[in-house]
């Protein structure tokens, strides 16, 4: 029991991390009904789509769950009356201002976290009255803050800085990580890479066969000149290496980039031409597993891992 | 008490990072002192030099301590020589091929370590004889591995794929972040930045003040076409970004990198001109204390932590 099981209602401090493409109610209520929060991503999703997840997933789980909304999006508004209508008892927000929408989703006696990397964006969310903060490390995969701070240095940094409790993101996929992450002053862990490679999870299978079948080295941080993002290395990578060698400009990134590359990569599979976004601890991850065994087996390393140590 | 306190004969298993300009005999001789272990980083010496700092250190302390040697450079071969003639009892290497010089140093009897940043590397040094390993993460000062793995992935990939023990680097300043990287499976750790900012420390007064006052962001990968490698911002530092916007040549960078830049910068003093080498963790570094300071500090903060959380 701690901050983060209290304020989210849950058994265990382990956030499933709400990721496009893969995280869809399926996943979401798979690690809720373990006792971790599972998060409906809704940054891949229409409005329609959204609606019909929350609905499966309140079906599929008698326990919280949470949404992720990334601010970014236009369609942000509509997607906040979405949770509120739908009484989602969770938000995660990412990618914009935590002022904007905390205070509304807080009336509606929704718990509001918002993901940050660096000091500066804990503090206005400290002050914009979030009840916890995501603090999300270099090592992420997907978009990624600027400062390249890593888990290692961005919680302790984070912790120092704000009052509320913060949660770790960034590396963590097992129980030892978990533990790390609990020393460095984190209340609770944010886990992507290893539900994306879940048996709930909505990605696409030869997607989850290259994360486990990833090692050393093969995921990395590039497009920084638009938006900075970790991807698995692939031939689609490989062209925007060659393109940032060649110095390309905005433009022509974007049209590298294309639309739907996301999509093409981790829902449809195409795995050399696509856009396949994943944390540097794929690395780590060697088997698909359901969302509660990878819950149970995290847990369970979390305690051997103190009574082997202290 | 475990492998890396009993390999090396210390009381604690942490290690003070060879550094250049800023690790003599004095930082080395006081961390030993302090039951951690001090290592003279050859790195910005010449023989004579080298000579010296040995000879000094032997009489500033009677326990063990080591010399950190860069295999890149034209002189490693007599630096190893130096070392053997000297008796030094531990010879750390870097940024070369550990089975070049292990099997030697280990018939005089020395305890060897190799830093690595990557798993084949790893094994390497396993292969050849090393007697532990330095895992160093992104987050680092200095040079760094091109896989850019920070150090939460790092440990337990290494750890994962050799039996030796692992002494973990990056991001480590604190009690906190040594329990996290215990957590991660490490036996050890090896602490750079905060013994740069030390009293013992022959850094310049002006760069052991910009670590101290620097926070968030304040350092950066950079100058990855030529040889990556972790600096404090400043203007010379501005000056490569600007460079490598315009996608400036390798020639071009190597001219505007000259000579004795890191000389002019820790040494000297010339913190807008010089190249600072430093570690993510500066931000979290706020004082200039004794190394004796910093080794019981930390120690404490490690027993706390394991109290508290555990």
């Amino acid at each position: 029991m701690n901050r983060i099981t209290q304020i989210f209602n849950i058994k265990y401090p382990i956030i499933q991390g709400g990721m496009i493409w893969c995280s869809g109610w399926r996943l979401a209520s798979a690690v809720s009904n373990a006792g971790g929060l599972g998060l409906i991503g809704s940054g891949s999703m229409d409005s329609d789509l959204l609606t019909e997840h929350i609905r499966k997933c309140r079906v599929a789980t008698d326990k919280p769950f949470g949404v992720n909304i990334p601010l970014i999006f236009n369609h942000a508004d509509e997607f906040i009356k979405i949770v509120i209508d739908e009484k989602v008892p969770v938000v995660f927000t990412s990618a914009g201002n935590p002022a904007k929408y905390t205070e509304l989703l807080k009336s509606h006696v929704i718990k509001v976290a918002h993901v940050v990397a660096n000091t500066k964006s804990a503090q206005k969310c400290e002050a914009s009255g979030v009840d916890a903060i995501v603090a999300e490390g270099f090592e992420a995969g997907g978009h990624n803050g600027k400062e390249e701070t890593t888990t290692m240095v961005l919680i302790p940094m984070i912790t120092k800085s704000v009052s509320i409790p913060v949660i770790a993101a960034g590396g963590i996929a097992s129980g030892k990580a978990m533990a790390a992450a609990f020393c460095l002053g984190a209340e609770g862990v944010q886990i992507g890479s290893r539900f994306a490679a879940s048996k709930e999870s909505s990605a696409h299978e030869l997607f989850k066969n290259k994360i486990i079948e990833s090692g050393d080295g093969d995921t990395f941080l590039t497009l920084k000149d638009l938006i900075a993002v970790r991807l698995l290395k692939n031939k689609f990578f490989e062209q925007i290496q060659q393109k940032e060698k060649e110095c390309a400009s905005k433009e022509e990134l974007l049209e590298l980039l294309g639309t739907g590359r996301s999509r093409q990569g981790m829902f449809e599979g195409d795995t050399e031409n696509g856009e396949l976004e994943i944390g540097q601890v794929a690395a780590l991850i060697n088997k698909i597993e359901t969302a509660g065994e990878i819950v149970r087996e995290i847990v369970e390393e979390y305690s051997v891992i103190k009574k082997l140590l202290f």
